[in-house]
């Protein structure tokens, strides 16, 4: 089976799959300036945290290849007008912010503007490459978490077209399943984008792992069954204590979990990470359109007249997180003291 | 404002309100023969623990009219065999046992069976008007749990679509709203069905109680925030011991308030309760069609190839719920005691 490969770089644009279309087409769209990523990241074409830290950092590739000065004051001042547009895609997910800034940074210190299209693409490349090694890595240090006999739940989609490649949550599963275990997996709908339904069941099928999609409100009813061994789900950003803000309803897989007495863990690489942010409550929620709630492809099904609230992500405090699962270990409590342990052996982080 | 009528008997046909179509179209379907009504109670175009109650004894209406019998052992065999199939119409909700084996009760007490079919009729007419005499007690009886200026979250639909009229959980709403209390009500979408983003929704908007509409995923976000009051759902069968099955995500929305400390209650008719079960684990779970989940409309959403289940409800146990609001009185531990109570006071319940 080939690799699933959301985003590539290729003859100078940025290629994605439009995951909006999947699973019934896989249409390609390519990206030609970095104004296009910013609508592809807000239309969720490419989604996934670690998947728009990359799309991010290839956008500022593209700011500053079409900059076109030779001056270091002016072609600085266009990248920073780019970086800001582009941390606006999406607020939730630090990875966003923590491309860009990467991007600025490495900048910053070329001296020769007329190389620095270049050295920044060299960087983008760099980013994505890493993000699938963490990935990978994830995974390794993830998969003996899943007893082979057993079972695993997992929320929205955290596979290879979350990521650069290979996947976060969904790479520790299939790392696990490369093993040699054998489980069974449940995988949610995740409404209301059904990143589950439509993403999620589509790479588990691809790879040849046997799983089930059950709706977001039979978690509770598999979970007290004694149907579900544990429950891994990713990471849109990760404070400094260990609180998570994820996907809508990870904040109820997490509560359930240890009301059934279910190990709940957390797999994001360290680039999730933001150590600015003391705690959960002070991560940015995104609201999104009341549409993705009200209707279902092209037909309305929620009654005229009613109001809508599309909070797109929840927070779960830390106390509820048995392990975050990094590329450089299981980060366990106390959470302060051990992610930034993690950020600073890690090439990712934002720093506080 | 007319009051919705989800099921009306007229001129020797069943009219129901097709609830599969709402809220895009408001359509009407006439049905002739006791089997037409298991067909409309099995593809939920009547749902609602007491609508299906109330339609079951009509349908038993139809197979005594349709005996052709003078013979009265005739006559009860063919009801029999009618109380039998329609029983199977739908496992889980108790209230289609309870009106079958009501009417099947009258039944066997006529010594004429020439009268039996008009008997049988004024006794479904009966169970019909009992049930909306009901939800409106229970709605006079919960209306102050809802405090003004406060605010109620409610799942699936519990109104006059789901009974003989007035509704349980959204009575209870609704008689607080009509005594003069302003408050604000979260309504779930309710997967895979979508009860709450078409039918309660559309149940609120002609009531003029302004409602937001959420994805199931999003309770938890709501509670840990503060923004929810309390909790009121509906239930499809109480066990003894007070443990309540009802819609696919209940059992979540319990186990979320109790983490959160916001009071979750159960609305229902004493018909609704089923004396020869001693807990929850003893009611069957109805596991319906996987395109359900699959499907929207008539686009499939879910990935080809992926496994799908697709369990209708759960089970709350009895530790979790404040109270359970009935005709007779809101019922509190220890259940074992007041729920028997209840149904002695009430005219419902099916009896150990």
């Amino acid at each position: 089976m080939p690799e699933i490969k959301a985003i590539e770089w290729e003859a100078g644009k940025l290629k994605l799959i439009d995951q909006t279309a999947l699973p019934l087409e896989t249409i390609y769209i390519e990206l030609e300036s970095y104004s296009e990523v910013i609508d592809a990241i807000r239309r969720m074409k490419v989604r996934g945290a670690p998947a728009i830290g990359v799309a991010a950092a290839y956008a500022m590739a593209m700011a500053a290849r079409d900059a076109n000065t030779t001056d270091k004051a002016t072609f600085l001042e266009a990248l920073r007008v780019a970086s800001h547009r582009i941390g606006q895609a999406r607020p939730t997910a630090v990875n966003i912010t923590w491309g860009v800034e990467r991007m600025l940074r490495l900048a910053k210190q070329i001296d020769d503007v007329g190389q620095a299209p270049d050295l920044l693409l060299e960087e983008a490349h760099r980013i994505q490459r890493e993000d699938e090694e963490a990935n990978r890595r994830i995974g390794t240090e993830g998969k003996g978490l899943i007893p082979n006999g057993g079972s695993v739940l997992t929320h929205c989609n955290t596979g290879a077209l979350a990521t650069a490649g290979y996947g976060t949550a969904l790479g520790v599963i299939r790392a696990s399943w490369e093993e040699g275990n054998r489980f069974q997996v449940f995988a949610t709908e995740t409404r209301p984008f059904l990143q589950g339904a439509r993403l999620t069941a589509w790479e588990l099928v691809q790879l040849g792992i046997p799983a089930t999609l059950v709706v977001d409100s039979s978690v509770g009813l598999l979970m007290s069954r004694g149907e579900v061994g544990c429950a891994i789900v990713g990471a849109d950003r990760i404070a400094a204590n260990g609180d998570v803000a994820n996907k809508i309803g990870t904040y109820q897989v997490a509560v359930l979990a240890k009301e059934n007495h279910v190990p709940f863990y957390v797999a994001a690489p360290t680039s999730t990470i933001d150590l600015t942010l003391s705690a959960g409550d002070q991560i940015p929620i995104e609201e999104r359109h009341p549409d993705e709630v009200a209707t279902l492809g092209s037909i309305r099904t929620a009654a005229p007249g009613i109001g809508i609230r599309n909070p797109a992500f929840d927070i779960t405090p830390h106390t509820y997180i048995a392990g975050i699962i990094t590329e450089e270990g299981i980060v366990k409590a106390p959470y302060v003291e051990n992610l930034a342990k993690a950020v600073t052996q890690g090439q990712g982080g934002v720093r506080a």
